[in-house]
């Protein structure tokens, strides 16, 4: 409706110059970067293209006093652990950005959250759009993955492992501290915030478990929740031990009951939960030692058959948790059915 | 920070169900549509891929009251009007939406605006995100040309001429009299509201132009302003002809003053503006009798070497514009320059 602000204008131009030398790193992929009606890649014949788009908004997915940098981070880190669920290689990402005002402070630390995580990744900004409102952040991410080895959410086989990596809850932990769910030490919330604040996107862990992987998605809204993403796709049931879910030092000094909470259904973990085939467990430890800890937490129990998929939960004895604390476990995904 | 809600879980299933059908259409080339981690597409190794994505902000790009099919309309027509002035056929798309809250006759409106649009040019919805916030829609579409025929803004040639498509300035026309800027009668602006609530993305003629047109771009922020993009883009210098810029009829007849600013720097055109050397007049003419009309506006005259470029403006008997009755024309890009 109205031309473009200067003001914005100038604010893209100031993307465009942190992105210029970025887009050298791909200059064999990136034809054409910003600064033209459309940014052109040269996409590979052998490889399929991986796309996804997350958008964060304030009040929402952030606090509105959120620390620039940390958000820059995130808001790439989390389409890259979409593309690392896939097994895709990052390629470039579009970033379009709604800004109340422009802020150079603000703009300058953005951009280098942003930018050094696109760095470590060679994933340079390709194009995108800035306009006034209020502070929103959507970036659409691409990424590369040979034909036929992208791995879905639909592939769990009965019998598979289920494993995840790193280690869950510590996200959520920070931020029931920061909101006085619970209390936690100054110290502990230290060691914490981190994952909270600039989650890593697994990228490395993604590409390796090509073939081995048979179903994995990016553990973002809580581990129950999302495992039921693969169930449901897979059409399949499955068993977690909900005690062997890995956790920081700090979540293990935690109660109990604290752990069970924010590692079963804490959100923006942003490690990879997948399965794979039993054979498989001696390359998945190898990748364990030489990569990142990735920890067996269940099987696939059996088929669904197209019913509501079951979720079992047993304790560090292998004994089936009670009802009243599996629902307490999967309240997330409860709360998605009802409402 | 929070796990989605239910209801906005339940609008992308919404959403999800709507692109299914579309999708068969590209089978060949999504491989995986909304519902993993990311959408697959399977790309040709003899095409570029065009990236284009664009914010929408409630209050900025439209009114808080906006229909919502013409709104599903136009944030697609936005981007698949960037990919037509590379050139490019749409592949699929992304949306990424925050909404206030769940309205169901809101989101049936606007999805139909949205998919019939979609239909048309065969470009199905391929994944995105919805959450709460205020009312941002950011689309990304994804499209193919083949390698090297892509329409850059950084070919126009000295003696080239300049055209553009269709007509211009009814979506200023119209936007003005709701503002009441000018009074125009009723049976007028019911001819060009739609202009500007529901702009045709020009991807046929974007098609056609390949091999043909030396550069192009899409005009949404004004004529003049865009233009200097690729006299920028090209280093070199233009004339244009302003009583030569091709009008609707309902423009036609408002005063010689109110016709130059519509056409001259009035956004929201979505039509192409394009270079192309003297001996492609035969093929463009022939395009525009078959295809939509195509009108000759003036030349590139000359190299800027480097320097900022000239345009320069004449009026139906070649005369030079006064300088007073130029900067007006080009207020909206010297706008951009003094912010």
């Amino acid at each position: 409706m109205e031309a473009k602000l200067g003001e914005f204008d100038l604010i893209w131009r100031f993307f465009k110059a942190g992105s210029e030398s970025m887009a050298q790193t791909q200059v064999n992929k990136v034809l054409l970067g910003i600064g033209d009606d459309c940014a052109l890649l040269q996409p590979e014949a052998t490889q399929s293209l991986a796309v996804t788009s997350d958008m964060l908004v304030e009040g929402r997915h952030f606090f509105a006093n959120a620390n620039p940098e940390w958000l820059g981070h995130k808001a790439l880190a989390v389409n890259l652990s979409d593309l690392a669920a896939m097994g895709a290689k990052p390629v470039g990402f579009t970033l379009a950005l709604a800004l109340p005002n422009a802020n150079a402070d603000w703009l300058t630390q953005f951009s280098q959250g942003l930018f050094r995580l696109a760095q470590q990744w060679q994933c340079p900004l390709i194009g995108g759009d800035t306009t006034q409102g209020p502070l929103t952040i959507c970036i659409t991410a691409l990424g590369h993955v040979p034909s036929s080895t992208a791995i879905k959410r639909s592939g769990a086989k009965v019998g598979d492992d289920i494993w995840v990596s790193g280690t869950l809850g510590d996200a959520r932990l920070a931020l029931g501290a920061l909101r006085k769910e619970w209390p936690l030490e100054h110290s502990s919330l230290e060691t914490v915030l981190p994952r909270m604040h600039e989650p890593e996107p697994r990228i490395a862990l993604g590409m390796q478990l090509r073939g081995i992987a048979s179903s994995a998605l990016d553990v973002s809204d809580g581990l129950l929740g999302d495992l039921r993403h693969i169930l449901k796709a897979s059409q399949v049931n499955a068993e977690v031990l909900i005690d062997q879910l890995p956790t920081s030092r700090t979540l293990s000094e935690q109660s109990e009951s604290l752990r069970r909470q924010c590692t079963a259904n804490g959100g923006d973990d942003y490690e990879l939960c997948f399965t794979a085939p039993k054979n498989k467990r001696a390359e998945i430890e190898s990748l364990s030692t030489t990569l990142l800890p990735l920890t067996r937490i269940g099987s696939i129990s059996s088929a669904s058959n197209g019913t509501e998929p079951l979720l079992i939960l047993r304790d560090a004895n292998g004994n089936l948790l009670t009802a009243a604390e599996s629902m307490r476990l999967m309240k997330s995904f409860d709360h998605f059915k009802s409402s």
